[in-house]
C-alpha cells in the first residue's frame, strides 16, 4: 500500500540510521500495526539487555469452559473486558514504565475518546509512585509517530471534563512531545525519548 | 471449613494487628485463594496511594470471536496460553515491583516445578533491570505465607538444572524468606518485606 502524506507526496520510510544502504534496509515493519511496531521494540529492548518491557494479555471474561479428557482446556464462551490499566508496562534502568499506544486516522489531532477514564486514572496513579507514564500517539496519515507525556495527556484530560477541548492539537503534541524516529534497530526507539526527560 | 495444623489443633487466624477486639476482626479472608488474598491487599496498597500493583489478566489464545449484531463480541473457541512473564507487577516508591505468587500443599518444602523456566528468565531479566523480584509462597498446610527473593528461587533453580534437589526446603524459605503475617488490612502486608530489603 502506497502510503502519502498530506500534500499528496509519497511517503518513504527513513529508518535514522546512519547505514544508508539500500540492500541492509529492513522494511518488513511495512504495513505493522502500531501494536506490532511496539512489540518488535520491545523484543530488541529485552534480546539486548536493554529493558524487560511486556504488552499485557487482552483481559478476557471467561463465561464456560470445557475440559475435554486427554486434551487442552477449551474455552467454550467469553467476552473482552475494558482494561482497567494501560497496556504496556515494565522495568528500565531501574525504573518503571508503563505506557498505552494509540493510533488515530485524524490528521490535526488527538482525540481524548481513544483513552478510557480508568487508564488516564492508572497513570495518575503510577506517576504519583515516581513512575514513568506517557503515551506513544501514531498519526496514520504521514507515520508520525509522538511520545507525549502522561501530565500533559492529563493536562488535557481534566480541561476537557470541565468542558475543555476533547482532543489535544497535533501541534501541541509537536511541541511538547518526542518524535520517534523510525530506526532499523528498535524499530521505534522510544526509550531514546524517554532517556531525555528521566534524569 | 475447618483448617488444622499438621499435629490435628485446629487453626486460627491471627491477624498481627494490635487491634485484638474480636467484634472488630475480618475473617472473610477465610477459604480464599492466595491470588484473593494478594488482589485484596493489593487493593488496598491502591485505594491508600501506597503502591499500584495488578495481576496480569490470564493469556489467552483466540481462536474464534462471533461478532453479533448489537452485542458484544462472543469468543467462541480459545485456549490457555502458558505465561512468559510473572502474574503481578507495578510500582512502589518509584521502584519496579514484580513477583509471582505459588501455593503448594508440601509441608516441608516447595517444590520448583510450580515455576516455568519462562518465568524464572524473566524474573533474571527484571533482575538485570534492577527490579525489585520475588515469590510469594504459600505453604496451604498451615496457611503461612513468606516471601523469598529471586535471587534465592533462582540460586536453586539453577542447582536444580545442575542435577540439584527440586524443591527448597521450608527450613531455608523460613531462614532466607520473609514471613508475611496476616493482618486486617493490608490482608497480606507483603510490600513491609520489601522495605525491609530495599534501600
Amino acid at each position: 500500500m502506497t502510503i502519502r502524506y498530506p500534500n499528496g507526496n509519497q511517503f518513504y520510510e527513513q529508518p535514522a540510521s546512519s547505514n544508508t544502504h539500500n540492500d541492509s534496509i529492513d522494511f518488513s515493519n511495512r504495513g505493522m500495526t502500531l501494536e506490532d511496531e511496539i512489540n518488535k521494540s520491545n523484543q530488541y529492548y529485552l534480546k539486548n539487555g536493554i529493558a524487560v518491557i511486556h504488552k499485557k494479555p487482552t483481559p478476557i471474561q471467561i463465561v464456560s469452559v470445557d475440559y475435554p479428557k486427554r486434551s487442552a482446556a477449551r474455552i467454550k464462551e467469553a467476552y473482552f473486558r475494558k482494561a482497567s490499566t494501560t497496556d504496556y508496562n515494565g522495568v528500565y534502568k531501574g525504573k518503571y514504565i508503563d505506557f498505552d499506544a494509540k493510533e488515530t486516522k485524524s490528521k490535526t489531532s488527538f482525540p481524548l475518546k481513544n483513552f478510557h477514564k480508568h487508564q488516564v486514572e492508572h497513570m495518575r496513579q503510577c506517576l504519583k509512585q515516581q513512575g514513568i507514564c506517557f503515551a506513544i500517539i501514531k498519526f496514520i496519515s504521514d507515520q508520525s509517530v509522538y511520545l507525549l507525556k502522561a501530565t500533559d495527556l492529563i493536562d488535557y484530560w481534566d480541561q476537557q471534563e470541565t468542558g475543555g477541548r476533547k482532543s489535544i492539537p497535533r501541534k501541541v503534541i509537536e511541541k511538547d512531545g518526542f518524535l520517534i524516529a523510525y530506526r532499523i534497530n528498535p524499530l521505534l526507539p522510544y526509550l531514546t525519548a524517554v532517556d531525555s526527560f528521566i534524569e
